[in-house]
């Protein structure tokens, strides 16, 4: 089966808007064995449209559409929709019903009411966080149109309980898809230990970079579940093995998961404290639910003084070393660790820039340090020769951390070469 | 004169990378005032590559291709567009010589000489930070095809010094567009107070609500920029008058942007206490380069002996009120100001979910306070009567914390009815 993406919104043509939401589609339909055909952008106009539907139904079985469905937008695309389907808009009353339910014994507006508008004969998607319904309506020569909302909190949680669920029962054969995730990997490295996998079809192996992390996706496909698993098994193994323990984890979302997840299983308890990824690395770990059965607390020492106040650096190293440097790092994850009685303590410290850098102190230098009950352990980023943006080198120190720590939890040897 | 952009890129397609280029590449545009008509993205495949341009060329002056110029990239991109504009490739000597110059005494292979090769009589825009260059290429009819390469950090220095000028010689017309930033404010009750400004059309007035904000564009074309610009002047100014004070900004980035300005401008400094969002504020405040000129610290107090020992906050109170409360909130954050001696603190308690809620106290409720010389000011978020993602209630309490310090700078009503 092809599918093909389509945002709706002029706010995404001009740039207002950055399209996530075309990535979450595709990440949904590549773990189902749908491929991705193409994927564009229309701004609200009903001809442009028009002819975007039309075209990709030529060559694509699903047509995945975001964006326009909200209360203050016209109902360019689901009339649009409602034309190229052949199907006439219809109030809905199930949605019509949870809109009531949504508004309470506020007044719902003729604005809101339009959302319970669809086409005829379709499968609702209900929507959990926000008003508009999505949906899914066949054409007349048995394709399929889904039209989903744009705002990401809405599409997210539709995507993963409604639409993937559906598409699940549609698609022939199954699918069996792990994605194998990797810390300080680089994607060359990564991709050349796995050079002889990637060109094979069944089971394909295709190795993926975001800013910070490497990943590898190994998608099998068979008649039955069952035979699809039994084909993915030994690849997955194999790379698995090649990646050694740089892997972090297969299937799971995140490093941050990995980490709450095995802390939760020895009872153990986690401590931080951070100076240029100002609270990141908190962050992180606090995005993760149940994480406050082993996060106890976490300091941003920004200043000098808080570094001394809260974690007990003497102001003397301070000024003989500088904020920035192994030393420092140290005194803050020991010292967060024993203020705290936790287990595991975190230090942070660097320059993440624009500003700040010096010829000694480069921008881009962070010292990452993990404490723990019988040593202390330190990783250095150093600048890579050009300049890395502000956001990228707070990420990736978070994720050192986070990797030092996996890395410790396993049994593993802490510090890179 | 319009332009399509189109993304060149198996990971775009797949959803593994997602697409900002096209959004800086659009915004360049819209500057400019060339209307942007569509935006796709292509997979690595030559065939749907030249389609896309061949179709892009009958409808559009200017294509604007981003990706597939690396060294590690095949020519597929290069090769498609010089047979599209019917130009050999040829290697650029100059191209040559940076390539050279970039690698110094190390050895430069094929993989990266290839780089140099361009469409015979295009023009060249250098590569400030990394190898690949861009071009533009006219095509027989004197259109435009222009070749940009995908790492933002490489595309966008390329788009201000070299194409974004380049471009300016040849446009003619001008846009002048302008985002109004809101918050606590539905995109329902916002759209209703321009309901009889959003049918124009120059200037064009339209609404657009992300996850926690609601914004308003207001975009005017003229002949030249100071047409466009007198043209767009009085309806920005009526879109100011009629959201009055939930606007936070105009033409800015985002909440905290707005605040550590407004802090520095004062000299006034900030410290933050948070529970339920982990970090996240803390996190927000120091992604805004120079924030440590204003931010002291911040804690995160997830465990109530944390609150007591990092916040002063009585365990008496704790057992009594619940650490989720707005007496525990107000403490946390006159505490945070008090111990670290600065101008404001903030306190943030509550119930991300999805467990540790109850009747009374269910999943999403939050105390924000914010302390300054004078008060202590408190916001109370309650459960919207669904329950919402544990991302969400953090984004928002954030945001929240935010627009309270923002209101109190601007010595606006800093608690909402």
């Amino acid at each position: 089966m092809k599918a093909e993406i389509i945002a709706v919104g002029t706010e995404l043509l001009l740039g207002h808007t950055i399209n996530s939401d075309a990535a979450h589609v595709a990440r949904m339909l590549a773990e189902l064995g749908i491929d991705v055909f193409g994927s564009c952008v229309v701004g609200d106009n009903a001809e442009r449209l028009e002819r975007a539907l039309r075209e990709g139904l030529r060559q694509s079985d699903i047509l995945v559409t975001t964006g326009g469905l909200g209360p203050t937008d016209d109902d360019l695309i689901k009339e649009t929709v409602a034309r190229v389907a052949g199907t006439p808009l219809e109030e809905d009353p199930e949605s019509l019903a949870r809109l009531r339910e949504y508004f309470g014994s506020r007044p719902m507006g003729a604005n809101q009411r339009k959302q319970a508008l669809l086409p005829r004969g379709c499968t609702v998607f209900a929507n959990a966080v926000g008003t508009a319904p999505g949906c899914a309506v066949e054409t007349g020569d048995g394709k399929l149109i889904v039209m989903l909302p744009g705002p990401p909190s809405e599409l997210l949680p539709m995507l993963r309980d409604g639409v993937k669920p559906f598409l699940a029962r549609r698609a022939r054969g199954a699918i069996q898809s792990h994605m194998v995730r990797t810390f300080a990997l680089g994607e060359g490295d990564g991709a050349l230990l796995l050079a002889d996998l990637t060109p094979k079809a069944n089971p394909s192996v295709a190795t993926y970079a975001s800013d910070t992390e490497m990943f590898v996706r190994v998608t099998a496909k068979g008649e039955s579940p069952e035979e699809a698993a039994a084909l993915a098994a030994p690849t997955l193994e194999e790379v698995r093995r090649r990646l050694g323990d740089r892997v972090y984890g297969v299937d799971a979302p995140d490093l941050q998961t990995v980490v709450v997840a095995e802390l939760r299983r020895r009872g153990q308890t986690l401590a931080t404290a951070e100076s240029c990824t100002g609270g990141l690395l908190a962050a992180r770990i606090t995005d993760v639910p149940g994480a406050s059965a082993v996060f106890q607390a976490g300091v941003v020492t920004y200043a000098n003084e808080a570094k001394t106040r809260l974690l007990g650096v003497p102001p003397e190293l301070l000024a003989r070393v500088g904020a920035v440097s192994p030393e420092v790092a140290r005194h803050m994850a020991e010292g967060v660790r024993r203020r705290h009685g936790v287990d595991w303590g975190v230090g942070i410290t660097g320059i993440a820039g624009p500003g700040g850098g010096s010829p000694e102190k480069p921008v881009g230098l962070v010292y990452i340090a993990l404490s723990g009950a019988e040593e202390t352990w330190l990783r250095v980023m150093r600048p890579t020769g050009r300049v890395m943006p502000r956001a990228w080198t707070r990420s990736r120190a978070a994720g050192h951390a986070l990797d030092m720590l996996r890395r410790a939890l396993q049994g593993l040897p802490v510090t890179l070469d």
